[in-house]
């Protein structure tokens, strides 16, 4: 089905159509001619055509780490807010923690007729990735991690992560640690920084063998709440980089039938929505993650626009969430 | 960037870096030349030029009705790993459950060089989607939803609510039930007659009070129980539409002293990874989510090379997980 199809069909110009789709005048008898044959065909007119004529497509590239995340889809409830308000359409590549997709991605979105903008909600960030963010044709910023390639949003993990653990401290003095892979920086090493750093504060020394990795996941924070359990026996904490894998340390010693918070404090980071559900409820972090996506799609917006061109870097603000985790 | 400024750099003709990007023959001394020149400048080769001899782009649209969702992303992750060993890419558009822009992302998709193929994973199917489906340029499969309009896979709802309904109305006699808006056919409107069906196998008469509608939402499951307490108080089920109403249901009882499952059973329907995790553990429906978004995958694959032409309906098995929150 074509635009002459439809001409024909409605009994009018091709040049009318046209007029019809594009917004230009049409009268309307031919309106409702051209309309009629539209709505029984099922015609979908083309964006190339109108991105040919204006050079946008008025669509932008959003690659996310994972799509089951709190975290995530918190921070694209913002972008997307932001974005569709803005007259764009919102595509998502999901890349389940792939460095190599995610440059396949950014490849795809680099062909200018593609999209207008991109971002990147960043958990590893390699020379590729910068390589591949550098050759992009359209504007981009990068959420979530610290980067110097192109502008970006992100949290204050460290000091957030001093915090928070700060408060398991308050009551323990055996403080064990569950985090994720360092290649990660803000969730990996920052955190895992943040923790030492409140030990440190505490006059504490933490053991080798008091710090674990554990994937972004509930299983995952449990298998490493168990191996805890076995190679370090005296802990009165579990510290833990997300929620996710608090959720697992708290099933784990339940299992174990240590009582929370009473032997063993723990505590999370990211406020999800299931931190107040689970039992006893988690003390942990709110980050603005849907504030911090509004504010990463703004600024691209500012940039695509050509309103904006001066780079620059958010560090968003946090919060520290004491429930019934910790004393 | 160009592939001319490619050539000058690297020192070679034009044509040779077109038979560099196109896999033809190089010899290993200008291969490292012009290889060296794209590390260093970050320049991606053009899909549009690849697409445009070929004419496929190898990119499949996803359509999805929300990211944060344990079901939704399991379909995902089905389709994505099918999809990915079949040598596509997948873009994912989420419409927060509005049906407007699910037909908009359907334009979008439906220019020929954006997409190979559509996979819609399904709330509500208007007239309007029904009409952008029929005028793709392109195969496309729904997702949990039955539909005449083209191929789809779905969930066997009706069977699966009947099964685990009659699991809480072992011990009830008074049973309420929190649904969803039933424009989404399969959770809205199948399960709820599922409900009603394993009460009248039971004998039991619902009253109207008995019946409430709710979001997808822990929130908006907490709301409702709350407003079942006040209205129908001598109730001794809660049977939920999705897990996430349940865990809303379970945190309202126990803030209003009412122990689960001796006073009153919860059950669920799509035993996501919390199940496991609240206290007490859900019983729940365990549908294949991920199996089924592999399986819609493959159709489409099929349809998109080719291979297959024969449209059809697939309804996938289920199972009842039988945890603590009934007796």
């Amino acid at each position: 089905m074509d635009i002459n199809q439809i001409a024909q069909m409605a009994g009018v110009s091709r040049a009318t159509v046209s007029r019809y789709l594009n917004d230009g005048y049409v009268s309307q008898e031919k309106r409702a001619a051209i309309r009629r044959v539209i709505e029984k065909t099922g015609y979908v007119p083309s964006r190339q055509a109108k991105s040919l004529r204006t050079g946008k497509t008025n669509v932008v590239g959003v690659i996310i780490p994972k799509i089951n995340s709190a975290s995530v889809s918190r921070m694209v409830a913002g972008i997307t807010l932001v974005l569709n308000e803005a007259g764009y359409q919102v595509l998502l590549a999901n890349t389940d923690n792939d460095a190599a997709r995610e440059v396949d991605y950014l490849r795809l979105f680099s062909e200018k007729s593609q999209v207008d903008g991109v971002i990147l909600i960043a958990t590893v960030v390699t020379p590729e990735h910068r390589a591949a963010i550098a050759g992009l044709p359209v504007p981009a910023v990068v959420l979530d991690q610290d980067v110097d390639v192109c502008s970006c949003v992100y949290q204050d993990d460290y000091a957030a992560m001093r915090e928070v653990a700060a408060v398991a401290l308050r009551t323990a003095t055996h403080p064990a640690y569950i985090g994720v892979f360092e290649e990660d920086v803000a969730v990996g090493q920052m955190r895992r920084r943040g923790f030492l750093a409140a030990c440190a504060d505490a006059g504490l020394e933490v053991p080798e063998r008091a710090l674990r990795i554990a994937e972004f996941s509930v299983d995952s924070g449990y298998e490493q709440a168990e191996a805890l359990l076995e190679d370090y026996p005296e802990l009165d904490a579990i510290v833990c980089a997300t929620d996710s894998i608090a959720y697992g340390a708290l099933t784990c010693l339940r299992e174990y039938g240590r009582r929370v918070p009473e032997d063993v404090v723990v505590t999370g980071v990211d406020d999800s929505e299931i931190s107040q559900i689970v039992t006893p409820t988690l003390t942990t972090v709110h980050n603005h993650y849907k504030t911090s996506g509004a504010e990463t799609a703004r600024m691209l917006v500012g940039f695509m626009s050509g309103e904006e061109n001066v780079p620059r870097k958010v560090k968003m603000g946090y919060e520290v969430v004491t429930r019934n985790s910790t004393r």
